[in-house]
């Protein structure tokens, strides 16, 4: 199966065991709003093609640690789009979930996606109960203290942060977890090994958003966008400009991709990720650098 | 150890690992400012109750399964308490946690409650990894959706509810998850079988939770609390007065008791609920009914 059309399955099967007549029907609409829509699935993706490089011997698992990771990147945009946050109203080309079921199944709808990720990896890694600590370890320290996405977003309510700093790590810590989960669901003998490829993809990734910004919007080149910069959030273009961005985003893919443990799908996996980052940078940009 | 200590042994052995200096002091403190304090632990208690009765034979992964309970119903205190919901001021004799801390870190540090519940259990119950699907499955279930107490909460944004019903199997959720969770912990063949114990024991609570009402505030005796009517709230002492009210938590906790499936300690567990639940009825109030 395309790893694509895996996910959705994966996460139609999740989505399945908590969408029966016995729950209340607006908090799953709301949980379905929040996973199934425009989102690129990035994270899912990767976990899984780390799973495949090192054998995906228990596809069950292996799902299930996809499933984990993109239910909690759910999560925290839920969260973090509502009012006391960043007061968002569109997410994904779509009204964001407090907007559409009020602040109350917002702040529901987002615990009972962090909830959904344990449940998902109970049910899909019970075949295989010695890899279930580990994987539910790698998923908890993503999302929770002291160092997961609730941590990163709880640094902004400190007086002393340096805010760039935290949001490349915020960004890095769920890529990092997608790598080392994708590694410990298919039984890699040492999946810390595979973090230092998500997070380098993760920061490369927040480079190609911010070259995607400037192609959406040339206006914008070189000069930090509005929120960033009230936010304190670093951005790779109004640092380096379009080219230097560019050579900044190759050269963490570089990184990323050297990173690789040794495994027997090493060389399927480079390629793939060269395939997929290929797309991280807006033609019109690649080039306008070239 | 008695189990009181053994709790908050466990509780801050959980703490431990998420105060540390590499994440944010305030969302820490928030955190420990919503499971510290003057608790009574009820849940936990009882899991541990269980366990021991089932012969505790793992003590780290009973410790995790109580820690787990007892932070999930803090966490669901947390959301609770904010103001998109009972917007209240005052928790367990201190300011709530968003009075304290502001909403965002509320919003964050009931999140981050909630994943210590699976972190604490990744870590404890790893010796055995048989049990730690189970368990996470126990605790999953209790808190998310379609039936735990976010689901619960959520029925307050449906239109057409029955709220006493939902008021009733939203306090027993946490209950019954304490009892199996103990059972489970403790390698309980059967921990299914457990549940009718927590969920009448969760069912008297309640009904002493309304005798404590009327005991601290006599003048609501008999009359509806002003919240629990606007909220549907069912209100034993309101339905079937004092004596009717005691009656109805003696027959609860006969229920409870004669519930406990065989296992080598039942004698000694009937006699401790006996005990603890003999604590529920006000003296007052206990005199006024004999």
């Amino acid at each position: 199966m395309e790893s694509g059309h895996r996910i959705e399955a994966a996460l139609d099967a999740a989505f399945a065991r908590i969408e029966t007549p016995a729950g209340p029907p607006k908090l799953a609409a709301a949980m379905r709003h929040a996973v199934f829509g425009a989102g690129q699935r990035i994270r899912p993706r990767l976990c899984l093609a780390v799973a495949m490089a090192c054998g995906d011997d228990m596809p069950a698992a292996t799902d299930s640690a996809a499933v984990a990771i993109e239910v909690l990147h759910c999560a925290s945009l839920v969260h973090d789009d509502m009012p006391c946050f960043d007061n968002a109203d569109i997410r994904r080309g779509k009204p964001t979930v407090h907007r559409v079921y009020g602040e109350p199944l917002a702040v529901l709808t987002g615990d009972a996606l962090i909830v959904l990720a344990f449940q998902t990896l109970a049910r899909g890694v019970v075949a295989a109960p010695e890899r279930m600590g580990r994987l539910v370890d790698i998923v908890a320290a993503a999302i929770g203290a002291p160092a997961g996405l609730c941590a990163g977003q709880a640094w902004e309510s400190e007086p002393e942060v340096d805010l760039a700093e935290y949001h490349r790590a915020k960004t890095g810590v769920l890529f990092a977890a997608a790598t080392e989960a994708g590694g410990a669901a298919a039984g890699h003998p040492d999946p810390v090994a595979w973090r230092t490829l998500g997070a380098k993809l993760g920061e490369a990734y927040q480079v190609a958003d911010d070259l995607r910004d400037v192609a959406a919007d040339p206006e914008r080149l070189g000069k930090p966008r509005g929120q960033d910069a009230a936010l304190g959030r670093p951005n790779a273009v109004a640092e380096l400009g379009v080219v230097g961005a560019i050579t900044r985003l190759k050269a963490l893919v570089g990184e990323a991709v050297g990173s690789i443990p040794p495994c027997p799908g090493r060389e399927a996996l480079q390629a793939h990720i060269l395939d997929e980052t290929g797309r991280f940078v807006p033609k019109e940009l690649a080039r306008q650098a070239a």
